[in-house]
């Protein structure tokens, strides 16, 4: 099993000493995927362990898989389930943090009002915290990536779709009713001003997601014109246009220029010197260049640097252990209290 | 003299008792109008004035002015120049708060790296305050204008230009290098993707800024199908359009889109909950009905509320007087200490 030790993020002096003793569960609940990490209370990752949640849309499925997960993680750690202290969740949508309900999740999981961290309290008998997957993320990157040591910087995740996790001050900035950050609706020159309804596919999403990518490909793909197929992803694409594909530099153009006024915007709001692109979309190095180049063409009191995240899909989990990490020490204290 | 009292601003119970021998100076510095108010300890306005700086680009001339007009405040009060405690003012630019320099403004005035405060401080000899001029409308706002008891909101400032001050957390988001809020260059559909060298009007105050709305008439307007005259205000432009004249509405409704395009894409990324329409031209009450339109017709998971400022232009003046007073607390606080 990897042990792999990615930060030592709690490091307050007035922390309590950490045993070995105390496990946490970090996840990532994903449209697609279903991610898991048991880590130690020193913040090693002991093992990871994932599935598939495609067409699953019922959030008690995901629980009975995730059991199945977190049983597997613990056996192969040669722990008790009463090691387990707490779990971290991340979910792929507008989540109100302090009631641990999961509000709106993307078309994809389609949920409403979940009462997740009940859920996930009840499953495993710990205390749980859920928040959304991209500030989790942005929190993983804070605490253990390219982000580390910044007080202000947006996280901008693109995966099927597009989201930002803010963080001002050192705190993630979440909304005055959890959505902040959902910037899938935005508008810039270029984008559809036809409104859609909530839940389909955002102006922004629509020119900068992967999804929107794919439909950007097939609705201008002719097999006359090129000798690739009609089926292929949003990082095909891109590797296609590294490759001189002029469909698919052409592609590459325009969402590298969408998403560089999206960040224009954003950074005219926030003056953020710092933006990381992650999701399995976002961090291929074709499309944080070309979007460089547009921002670089561009007068700006202030340039904020652009950089592709180096945690990848890791970026959720380690935001997700952190926050477990954290409510093990919390419950240290109020034990010392 | 006008006898205002706007607010009892520090009500805190560990504040020390105010005298009336402590007086403030607020001053708002704009490209068109000089403008200062003089307040005692409890926020009361005890007097008002004003001058033109239009033409004036020489810091030091407006000092002078601004001495003037000091003087004779004190003057019309019957209170001595050693009555005066502090001096709080706001700049239209971005401005370093922590060294108190004015790093720059709008082409109208022209100001690269003004050491406003250290030059208040040596003409009046108190200690000055100063920001940016729509972070201090801000202020206003939530210390005595309708944002009074919110925690996060947005102030668009619409005046020649157009500027945002930013609420988080009862606090003014000011940005890592003092440029949050300076919108003027936001991107939406419709306006220019041409980029503009610095200090000249951005992409949105070309629609949306005051001097934009009528330049927007002017290039559209034609002796032979409207009666009304080429030169109108943007304010004027927006009563016609209330008259029914129909190039009026045509400009009234293209503003009202781009404002609304840029409301919409603020409130997604901060999920602000409330928007504080101000400036001359911001509280025309047909650009915010208009604008209030064009948002409800988006779907949009958090429609925030948009209401016109009841402040109008005192917004900054008592954001100014409220820091005024804060410092002057602090000194009292100090000499307690």
């Amino acid at each position: 099993m990897s042990q792999e030790r990615f930060s030592t993020l709690l490091s307050s002096p007035t922390s309590p000493p950490r045993g070995a003793s105390q496990y946490v569960i970090g996840a990532d609940i994903g449209g697609t995927s279903l991610r898991l990490a048991l880590a130690d209370g020193s913040g090693t990752i002991l093992g990871r362990w994932s599935a598939s949640t495609t067409g699953i849309r019922d959030a008690a499925l995901v629980l009975r898989r995730m059991r199945n997960g977190v049983d597997a993680l613990l056996q192969d750690a040669s722990l008790l389930p009463e090691s387990l202290c707490a779990i971290a969740a991340g979910a792929p949508g507008v989540t109100d943090v302090d009631k641990g309900i999961v509000i709106a999740t993307s078309y994809l999981m389609g949920w409403r009002d979940v009462p997740l961290r009940e859920m996930l309290e009840a499953e495993f008998g710990v205390p749980a915290f859920i928040d959304n997957d991209v500030n989790l993320a942005a929190l993983g990157e804070m605490k253990a990536g390219l982000a580390q040591g910044e007080t202000d910087f947006v996280f901008l995740a693109i995966g099927t779709g597009i989201g930002a996790g803010i963080v001002v001050k050192s705190e993630i900035h979440r909304g005055s009713s959890w959505t902040a950050g959902e910037i899938g609706y935005m508008l810039v020159p270029g984008t559809s001003e036809v409104p859609v309804t909530l839940g389909e596919p955002g102006a922004l999403e629509s020119l900068v997601g992967g999804e929107g990518i794919k439909q950007l490909w097939q609705g201008r793909w002719n097999p006359d014109d090129t000798p690739l197929p009609r089926d292929v992803t949003a990082t095909q694409i891109f590797d296609h246009a590294l490759e001189g594909n002029s469909l698919a530099q052409e592609i590459l153009q325009l969402v590298a220029r969408t998403l560089a006024y999206a960040i224009y915007n954003i950074s005219l709001i926030l003056n953020s010197p710092l933006f990381v692109l992650g999701g399995g979309v976002g961090i291929h190095p074709a499309l944080g260049n070309a979007t460089r180049q547009v921002l670089d063409g561009r007068e700006a009191r202030v340039q904020p640097r652009l950089i592709c995240s180096a945690l990848g899909a890791d970026a959720q989990l380690i935001g997700a252990i952190f926050l477990g990490l954290q409510m093990v020490t919390k419950q240290v204290d109020l034990a010392d209290g």
